[in-house]
């Protein structure tokens, strides 16, 4: 093979997970550009409070930052760092070159900037994702309404099993869907930042700097705490914060997609047996050849975000357990790649799936042909009750029911009809009518069960949510590649 | 090869994680008797319940029911599998012979009384896992106040780059556990159970068992409910409940066995470099070759437990996300070894780090010849600024260390000693006699920063957990295999 | 909640998948009991090979081993483990105690004998696998040959897409498991085994036994490894082998599973649109409410076995990368419960898959229906191309095709019959009567393409395989629980 | 919060792991540009072939395609996507208005071109990663000789255990790597191509288009096998080759990591240690703090990789098992990610080795200083044997030495020397004067065992691998950012 080279590449290669899937909020929180302008925040908001409790730092000097802050430019800090091979020197440099100044970063090391701002991003992030776990479940609802009455074939083991509704099958996986959402929110609840704990956590440089004054290095830290937005922080931490954290903010997003994916997966069986079409956007082309032809496209990938996303919490879940004393950075790379990847992963997910339950239009006459099919098999129980009611022996009904279920089955098989209905109303030992057994056959509410109360339930369940999380309802998510 | 038999064999594999590893506590809620007496309370209480609401139930079956229920042959029970090839028929049937009557499962499937008793094993698991977690975070909050001012080299890349101490490393990984207590802790408070749902999830079953009445449906489903010691039930669920609460189960795990691991490989490193032992149990023999060598074997084990959990990780990662429709057995399988196996793991995990714990002992000498070694490196700025208010001229000093600390460095990895303090006693540019400088260096307060509040602030959150959770403090594990 | 005791329950906890899975052949590989043997017979070849290179060891001593050999107490081992917490020790003393010498273990360390036993177990392991996955291919093949000609309609995004045959689809599954034989085939040509290599891998202490001859210690070695039947021995090793070969065999063994699991996931697909099932075991009980219901249950579990492994994968990959200096046993616990657990998953999912391929079942009728169906709309290409044979204008006989396939289409999802090919016979624009239409859709070989002659070429490829494994094409499954 | 929008954000978000570690001839096989002129001469090579066979196809359109081969538009194509939602028709239509020409893809299905020429990326990349690995294996050879005879101590458990040598400890991870190549280079020996076989697999459009001759087919298929440069393919495929084929690339890269990542880990304890450096690039900034403190951030990095190659293990092993069918596109979005992020984060990681391999830097007098302190613990067993030819008893001699052992242990960890040498120079039952000890603790080559020649052989064994792969041996990795 021809010698490899390593010069770079001219043609910038894109985050495909960001570029292709995820919306531009959740593109915001994790650019560069974006990352930029909260450390350079952050570092005011350090030089400020320091300022404020006795270090030497000229009112002029903040304001000479203040005035570079949005002068970020990608290529200057990118040669920098080509230079220093250290990309924070490089950003410091940068800012404090701007303003012309030195007093940014005292005390600080590296990672009481990094750590900070990164779960700052991480916590923004969250919440993005809770949005739209609402949206979502606002829709789950909505449709489950719709649907709420519509009785459905329901499937064990993927054959016909008992009836159901459509909208209590939605309201199923709305509620696996809210289950994620209460641990997201616990976990938002509780998120701790790392706050400025110095090179092995022992908040020795700060000290130093504001004199040994344990006061007022709590002070500073909370001050830094209340402009980063945390109600929490922790109190005995390294260099780092435990990675196990991570581990815990992206487990949390698999859950909340895996919900999404069950949906999903269930909607693709569906769409298979005609059922429902996951819709299409406009001047979307479907295949072809096949004019037709409606692709569960969008519920497929729904569930290749879940797997996407189950390799990052592989990722994290190696992560988690294996600090080496006060930390290093065998995480670093795998951070850079785990924590945005998986946001932009479960972001990309929820466009999707948002599109899905906005355009998905179920076929009730298919649904209702599919009820016709296997009702009687599905309803033998009732129609055994009914057959006793009307004066037949309890034994002998059930034996020529059981008989038919069976040549029934065994028909469809053979590729005929299984005609289960004719067969029992022919039947004497039954001793019921087509006329009464198509009745009791029409009688769906007598089939469903509770399903319509629960999906009653679960619509009440998810409003106090929708009106909490303002914007969620009226959301539209973008336009789809 | 020779051609492979079939034929069962004699001798009973063991689960490895349960017999060698896990405790008897955690063992007994999982075992298949103790699972057979929870399914036998749970029969008896719907009987109870169903007879309460009107179902005709004799009193008198339901005491012949509960004058059998300690008569457990898990071979009887596996001959009937084996015809019937149904574990629940098995059981069931087991039981009805038993007790010569025919009440119990009316109106239930399968699943509505496995996935009822499974969650209440889970559930009773997480708790017992709750216990052991405080019972580490006490140990680990009694290590970190024995050691609050030991000073100890502090490392980020595994190099030495400031003081910290040693009780304040302890807190710093307690305070890890700390945080995957609180996400286990709010796990426990909303683990949602099942409840009756019937074969699809309509309760169906039972509307028509209890004359479809809907109240009474509710009646008895809250009965059980409380029978179990649940809180919340899932309203809309299929034949199962949503496998995403495996993962949340599992993953909640992990995270808990991760801050054990992190503290255990920081030991392990610690041990290679000679400053403390895991310590010995009695009778455990060690190398024969070499007797004064001390392996930190159990710390070994501690990080191989979390390397297991992070495998059911992935099995419960996959399960979520792939429900078929209203659920399917696909999962069965997995769950079967997926959930007892990682709480075995988790278990064995906690009693080989409460061992640990137990048995740890510093070597402050040692500690403090590496400190001797390494602090004249990791108090360069200390030294700098004493120099300083000593009239030395900043810059001027700065260098002098500065070529000092290279030329020391380098004699280290010359393989002599670095003898960075005679170097920087014997420059007049310095200006710090010999005294001086140990004097210095002797202020261990200065170099420790807010390592000794941090472990009494570790100290004072884990108090009130301890007090909550009875036993804690005082429990022992078991003796190690 | 009560305090938890620790003290060994009294039910022995069984291996799940051992035990209701597995098959004799492979809990025989992995059974303490089996070890023992292996274990025993290892230290006697090295006896033996000493004895020839001079070193003084009693051909009595010898003997007197050889006589113990089968009298094998786990019970004792066990109560010796409890004393020394070591468990070769108490396996070493068990069998010198036995033989009333102490000639065994000369030079070696533990890992000298546990390393090479344990590849041993996992080259017989991996054998057997080989055979039940050829015992696998060669059904795959004869059903495939079985339906070779049955024409099927092929899906993708789960919808039909155009027509295959059977057989093609089950020879496709076929040729993913052939991919993964030939990965395992290449694994156990290559496996290597880590030899008599000493504390640290240096080889010192069968030097110093055998005076310093390293040509002697090469002999040595050269017996043993002959004599555990390896071909290929690793030669720089520390005190283990590299846990990334543990990584290659799990992750060959759930490349293997997938194939499987790939053709179980669609043959459930198939059976919920009522083409196929699994079939029955003699006195299996299915849903006793719904006797026709045939659930693809087996099908479900192969699935099942395929996450489990993937878990073990998980578990392997995390050791994969971890080594500590010359090895420490931080993999211990991992590689006791996941070597053996993945093989007994994968030996349970052939056990169950191959029991599948057995008893399934294709119902040609119900296939053709569905055929018959969705045909006219997959076949709507070849009806063009007749028309305009016919002299119809390519464009205007384009048009027609595409307006009745949207509107049978859309018949369809309102419930009704498609009945495309009644809307197609009944336009002058295509020109094709009923009867012509009817012709070309009876000629199948024209819309199956190469699938028959693809079956062919696999069923070719698989014959010698199954020749050159001896035993694979009558190979019997166990029965199941 | 505020309502997240969905526009296109303006900065295009990089791929981190391309853009900050990947080399360019890594880049440049899976950029888009690239990978639009793969399918470009695809394309052409269809077209050829299937003129060469009867297809009427003008000469000068091939060559109007030809011509316009290079003008390639990532945004025009982006456009065209942006309408038709299907990227493979942006990317066909703009080829073809290009061309004025409508004669590419006949017959093809988007599978037909997206499955060849994304598994000759694979194939291309599998061969840059084989030719790194060679490049790693010559440098570890390298290492391994230079520093063949350079004593150290080993360590199991991380403490001290038996010596070896430097040179033996990195054959030991080249042995692991070689290993992982072994299997790499199976791997490119039998990777498949699936080849043109249409949208269900039946190479029923071929079939078609060249007048239902399957010799016809078989040659097109075979001359485009020929023009993608692989050597087999797939015979019965659906409408995607089989996923776990992903499972097997993405694993074997994870192994191939993982050897480096075995070496890098220990790299990093004996930088801990102070024994060894990675090294500085030029210009690089350590620690501003502390200039004398190097960091093994590079090895850190290399375990990073790792860690992230396993995620991607967990997505392909999620892929694998799962395809409905003929195949879907619910493994779509992973392979987006998986695939190329996989090839990256290998090529990061051997970018960073193969710069750890040539500026690591041994501390020999430091290594030696390691020997001194625990060689006298390590040599007992060679001292007592020297004590016995020197006249003491056995048991005496063995009683003194472990005494003295255990009290220099002792000694050790009070913060003293262990000083063991002088000590057991003092004891007249050991009868070993100081000079006779010390020159004992000499003979280094006494003590490393086969080390050296475990070196030699493996220093051989990587001599042809090297010599196969041109330029592997001269190759310089970019320079690190």
């Amino acid at each position: 093979m021809n010698h490899p080279t390593s010069t770079p590449a001219t043609d910038p290669i894109p985050n495909v997970l960001a570029e292709r899937y995820a919306s531009r909020a959740m593109q915001e929180i994790w650019s560069a550009h974006g990352r930029i302008l909260l450390e350079r925040d952050f570092w005011i908001a350090v030089m400020k409070a320091q300022r404020d409790l006795g270090v030497a730092i000229p009112a002029e000097a903040i304001k000479d930052y203040e005035r570079v802050r949005d002068d970020v430019s990608l290529e200057r800090i990118k040669e920098r760092e080509r230079v220093t091979l250290h990309d924070v020197k490089a950003r410091l440099e940068e800012f404090s070159d701007l303003a012309s100044r030195q007093f940014i970063h005292l005390g600080l090391t590296s990672r009481d900037l990094t750590e900070n701002v990164e779960q700052l991003q991480v916590a923004r992030a969250l919440k993005l994702v809770q949005f739209k776990a609402v949206a979502a479940l606002h829709l789950l609802a909505q449709r489950a309404a719709e649907y709420r009455d519509v009785m459905l074939t329901g499937r064990t083991h993927n054959v016909p099993a008992q009836p159901t509704t459509l909208g209590k099958r939605l309201a199923m996986f709305g509620q696996e869907l809210q289950l994620a959402h209460d641990r997201l929110d616990n976990l938002i609840a509780r998120y701790p930042v790392r706050g400025l704990k110095g090179a092995v956590g022992t908040q020795l440089d700060q000290l130093t700097l504001l004199g040994g004054d344990t006061d007022k290095v709590d002070q500073l830290e909370g001050r830094i705490i209340k402009h980063l937005g945390f109600k929490a922080a922790f109190g005995a931490v390294g260099q780092v914060y435990p990675r196990s954290l991570d581990f815990d903010t992206v487990s949390a997003l698999h859950q909340v997609g895996a919900a999404a994916a069950s949906c999903a997966t269930t909607l693709r069986l569906m769409a298979g047996a005609g059922l429902l079409t996951e819709g299409f956007q406009e001047g979307q082309v479907g295949s072809s050849a096949m004019p037709h032809k409606v692709n569960a496209r969008n519920c497929e990938r729904v569930c290749g975000f879940s797997t996407i996303l189950s390799g990052y919490v592989t990722m994290t879940a190696a992560l988690a357990g294996h600090q080496w004393n006060e930390g290093d950075v065998s995480c670093s790379v795998v951070r850079r790649v785990a924590l945005p990847d998986a946001f932009y992963a479960i972001d990309g997910l929820f466009e999707t799936f948002l599109t899905v339950l906005r355009q998905l239009e179920a076929f009730p006459a298919a649904i209702a042909a599919e009820n016709q099919r296997n009702l009687p098999f599905l309803a033998t129980t009732t129609i055994l009750m009914e057959a006793v009611k009307n004066g037949a022996g309890r034994e002998t009904a059930h034996e020529a029911i059981k008989e038919h279920a069976l040549a029934a089955a065994k028909a469809l098989r053979l590729g005929g009809d299984a005609d289960l209905l004719a067969r029992l109303a022919g039947d004497k030992r039954v001793g019921l009518g087509k006329k009464k057994l198509t009745e009791v056959l029409r009688q769906n509410e007598r089939f469903v069960g509770a399903a319509p109360h629960q999906v009653d339930a679960f619509v009440a369940a998810v409003a106090p949510l929708v009106k909490k999380h303002k914007g969620a309802a009226e959301y539209r998510p973008g336009k789809l590649l």
